[in-house]
Parts: C-alpha cells; sequence; structure tokens
C-alpha cells in the first residue's frame, strides 16, 4: 500500500485567480503566501496555509490546460487532493502495482520546488488524487 | 474574517461504502478509524487518518440526503471541506456578517461529537465549506 505522509494540500479550480484569493485570504482568513506559475500544468497558482495543510487555487492559463478543461465540464470547484510522500519514485512504482493507474510514467515538475504524479480517479472514488514529493524544503 | 485552526476532514460522496473502505484502508494505506451514521446528514461515513486530518467517506441513507443528490447530479468525489473552529456560534455570526449565507441557523450536531454548519458553495468558489467545533475532546 502506499505510504502517504500527510495531505499536503487540496486543489481548487477557479476561473478568476484574484476574486478567490480576496475570498480566501479576507473571509475565510487564510494565509495568503503568493502567486506561482506552474508551466507544465498550465495553471497560475495561489497557496494559502491552513493548519499544516495548504489550499492551492488552480487558474488556467491556456485553454489546453487541464484546469480548462475541468472547468469547462464540471465549473469551479474542489480538483482534487495531493498526498505527500517521501519518495515519488517509489509511490509511483507501488500506485503501479496496486493498480491505480498514475496519468504519468515519471513524475513531473510542481509548484513550490516538488515532484508530482496524478493517479487516475476511477481508481480512487472519483477523486483526482496527486501525490508530491518536496525536493527542497 | 473567520478564524480556522486547520483542515478536519475532507468529506467524499461514495455510492458503496465498503468497496470505498477498501480502496482507501489498503491501497491508498490510510488508518481505518471506523463507521458512524450520522441521521442528521442521512448518511454513513468512514473515517481515516492522515496526517492530522481526516476523509470522510460518505453513503447516503436516504434518497433525500444531500449526499444522494450529490450523487445524482455530479457522482461519486470530492463534495466538502471542514475547517474546524473553537466556537462554532461565533464562526457563524461572523460568516453571516461577511456574507458567507450559512445553510442553516443554528449548527447541528455532526458525527465524533462535533456541531457542524455548512456555508452556501456559492460564496466560497463553489466549494462546500463546512465548519466544525470539537465539543468533546
Amino acid at each position: 500500500m502506499l505510504q502517504l505522509k500527510k495531505i499536503d494540500h487540496l486543489g481548487v479550480a477557479v476561473s478568476d485567480l484574484n476574486q478567490s484569493i480576496a475570498t480566501y485570504r479576507d473571509k475565510l482568513g487564510m494565509e495568503f503566501q503568493g502567486v506561482e506559475e506552474v508551466p507544465s500544468q498550465m495553471v497560475r497558482t495561489a497557496f494559502f496555509q491552513v493548519g499544516d495543510v495548504h489550499v492551492e487555487l488552480l487558474e488556467p492559463t491556456s485553454p489546453e490546460s487541464p484546469i480548462a478543461k475541468h472547468l469547462e465540464k464540471r465549473g469551479e470547484g474542489l480538483h482534487h487532493i495531493a498526498y505527500e510522500v517521501d519518495d515519488i519514485r517509489a509511490a509511483l512504482a507501488e500506485a503501479k502495482e496496486l493498480g491505480l493507474q498514475p496519468l504519468s510514467e515519471e513524475p513531473r515538475p510542481g509548484a513550490h520546488n516538488t515532484l508530482v504524479c496524478f493517479l487516475h480517479p476511477k481508481m480512487t472514488g472519483k477523486v483526482l488524487t496527486e501525490l508530491v514529493e518536496h525536493t527542497a524544503k
């Protein structure tokens, strides 16, 4: 089985990043940690901290972005749960072994110096699940 | 603004609780903490721990359950994010003040000796948001 250390972040698809930043910062009162573009996912992300978990708002930067497709199909809302693992390559091998259908053969670069890999949502109760290794602390 | 202490749990709508328990316990490797029925929400829940956050799987016990309606409309998947607050009544008053549209006038009993209140998803980027106070530790 996988060795998930903790929930790393929750991904939320949004159509207007600036407006959503205002809601999460000024109404929900979460600690805003800045914006980062992630070219590999074609998104602009805004990170917030609550406890030791992050909430990541995701706005597409291209119509080809997976987030653009999510917005088109399902609208705004929760997009994925990301779990921290110690060793993304070991987790990826174990996930394959378990039939959890990783969406890429190799980990890809994520926001904040991470390597990430998604698992097919049909294997996890339709919850898009991401594995994250922090490569620099 | 709200004073959210941490993410308490993530709610995931499932159509077959036993099958999903097997996936989360035996493949994702999360610590299974048992099943509890929550009559006020018309659901059977299974709780898992990962780090200091819980994942709550929700299976409807009635076609009138909000989870039954979610399954019908959107299928299985992520349903809500719950944040812990110290004082649910103070948080509810503040949420009203901020225009976050609580879905009930008063907090209701949740699983595991909690009082809970949901906020209207249209106010939080289409993410159904729950506030939770633990009334017994």
